[in-house]
């Protein structure tokens, strides 16, 4: 199991922490693209610690929106949003080839990732457009869910490996999603979100709000950069994930 | 001699030509990159139908400025510059990668076209700005002068190759630039525009405002897409090439 | 009964037909405000060219998505949303004081007009952010509608006016609304947009896509800017009001 | 003698300080208009804020460089600064009045306003476009110069009046400028600054980097609210204008 946030969000004067403490804690940064966030300046800094870090590189794609963050949904015909996303990971891959680094995988940002979660149909496009890419044999990086075995059997129609992520600090519905952030308890504290990801390591299972068991494979863990306690809770997770002997290497995650 | 021209310079519901019918005649296509013009699908279109039609692809990068559509100088920082240089280098080769093509040059657009020209310290940054982007010993574009020799030794300095550009529809001062636009005489008619080119063709030399000889080696000439008669002018260059057996083949441009 | 068009939209080096063949035949300008188009200097020769021909200035604000041309759905807060009509509106009816106009209506661009017709709650926050714009007791312009009693009720509790608008050349469906352009048939030919707009003007009624009569108020036909024959229909329609005596003059909108 | 702060510089996402801390020690809240930051719901949170604190409400209109925060020279011609000039004013004084204040002066940003004081040509373009923009008689806010009266004789042509802003913590050149950041001793530490400021509350004066002593009119002093120390500078500054009954009064700026 790895650990993965996003970074690179930056623009121009506006800083968002590309911070070199959790570097030293993650597997794999999910570095924006330009579209919601990461003017060239700042991808070219968060791609050039992320090789210093022996961090996988991914790409963060977005719904081209920088004053929404890439966080408001946006009906865009499939052409529009494939040739948007081409565009945004053979940009980030080919600065990473200009540090000497690659991108390894692509995750979705935002309201694109949500969007891709809950319309079938969108799933499809934005796994079309991974599979026709500039990168070669990319994996996609989504949600886990209990009914992962139908998000595999789609991406496969594309030839597309999927990597499964969870969130350590998040209540989950009975159904698999997330509790949206505005309902009561659907953002867990710290010691909460311990437990939730340990048990994770450990048995593979996260406790629904109502006390139900849902078993899914987590290939990664989402930490997020911003929140105030973020660093103390990435190395928390890397010392529980290094107890458990995995330690963190060099994610083998094309193989 | 090749011939080049300006496309995918459209920008969502706004049309530039990127005409099907010039792609015909040219040799090279300058496709821009995202930042004075070129949305994501534009570049899409733009890329496929060169291939389509044997014509090299070369990126045509330029200032972050889409209202200005690149036309007017921006002080950037020199490392401001280089990463807006490899975004958008690395999106257009990427994009072309994902259609079976690539980028086989460089050339700067509008206001960044020349200030390189006339600004040394910013012909250094860009230099260096090529020679370490992602697409490994790809020529620069720049515009042919009596000089050429003092170009080349900075450019072999970055282990640059450079493309020598003329124009065909300007009348050159003295000192073997461009005469600025709004000088009456500076935009030649097309019977001498055609004159001006063939006589590059035969004799590898134009002549200057005051009459004066002007040597220059010419690898390729400029024809603007935008203008009323282009596409005529396009073809009557072309002809004029073929007849001198400068016929229109796949460029060897990186040989 | 006035004509209105779609004007300032060019943007930049891109442009979009703000034709003064049409302004002589029109009542009301929708001038774009930035967000979907029309950089400042294009609004600016817009107002100029309205004030000009003594044509009413309208704010025709967007979701801010200029590389959609506001024509994509966005989903936005209700206090995003109303501050970026705010800001629009009160940019537009700035540049138009500072030339001797003024901001007489307002109608909302493309999918946002569309998700107002369609979304009640959006109309609402729509309706409040005009009723607490900067412009004091400034007129909505809206789709005509058969239940056009309900929309004038719930403007109402706003204080707002509306200004209803029908399509000259678009076919209706039974229930009031405009057959999607995809739908075979749905945009009319100049002689039965002739047809639709006369008998508008004369028996106040539509004749829906299966033959049944919808009776709607309508106070204002659109003109399409940058279909080839606009200027020609536009041209018909106002010798069509001039004959009925609704000739062109300075529309008493606020009256 | 009156302090003013640059505020509503935040861009979605990403905060800038809109400091409440801040608010209550100045006087003039000098708030972005969108082209260098500050997208309309925090403009109008500003403008509320502001209000709220009868803080006078200034237009700090700028270049139109987002990723660049209007650092950046850039070289617009006259008619298009001139537009883009009077959007920014109008939009966020449209958006002012709809909250019951307005813009009382103008104060351009970045490189625009350093542009302005290098280039008389560029100084008399914005004198030209405050002069004829939507908000009638309103100050344009200028670095205060020994040579000030040079300043005002070009601002009477214009029919504008000045206001004199001086640098609590900059080391000015012996002409009368700042100097650059980059020089050792530019920027003055707390005792310095506060030394500065009150030498001129008293005397009218500024010590010059050479000792000389340079006579200017100062109407507001600046305080930057980005630096760790500057809610404790703007307070002392603050006191000390109280102590001199130059107490927090709205400031009759277009008296």
């Amino acid at each position: 199991m790895m650990l993965n946030c996003d970074l690179g969000e930056s623009y121009g004067a506006w800083n968002m922490p590309v911070d070199e403490q959790i570097m030293v804690h993650i597997d794999m940064a999910n570095i924006a693209c330009g579209f919601h966030g990461g003017d060239p300046l700042t991808l070219q800094k968060a791609i050039k610690l992320a090789i210093a870090h022996n961090v996988a590189i991914g790409a963060h794609p977005s719904y081209p929106d920088l004053v929404g963050f890439g966080r408001r949904s946006l009906a865009m015909a499939d052409d529009e949003l494939i040739a948007c996303l081409h565009y945004q990971i053979a940009a980030l891959d080919g600065m990473a080839r200009a540090q000497g680094g690659e991108v390894e995988y692509i995750k979705p940002h935002g309201a694109l990732y949500n969007d891709m979660m809950q319309k079938p149909a969108l799933r499809r496009t934005v796994m079309q457009a991974i599979a026709s890419c500039s990168v070669a044999n990319v994996p996609l990086m989504i949600q886990a869910h209990p009914d992962h075995q139908q998000l595999s059997r789609e991406a496969a129609e594309f030839g597309l490996v999927l990597l499964f992520e969870a969130f350590a600090d998040r209540k989950y519905t009975p159904d698999g999603y997330l509790m949206p952030r505005r309902e009561p308890g659907a953002v867990l504290n710290e010691e909460q979100a311990y437990e939730q990801a340990t048990r994770l390591m450990d048995d593979g299972i996260i406790i629904a709000s109502d006390y139900s068991v849902l078993h899914m494979p987590v290939d990664t863990l989402c930490v997020h950069g911003d929140s105030p306690g973020a660093v103390a809770m990435a190395e928390s997770l890397r010392v529980a994930l290094t107890k458990r002997k995995l330690t963190k290497v060099r994610p083998g995650i094309n193989a």
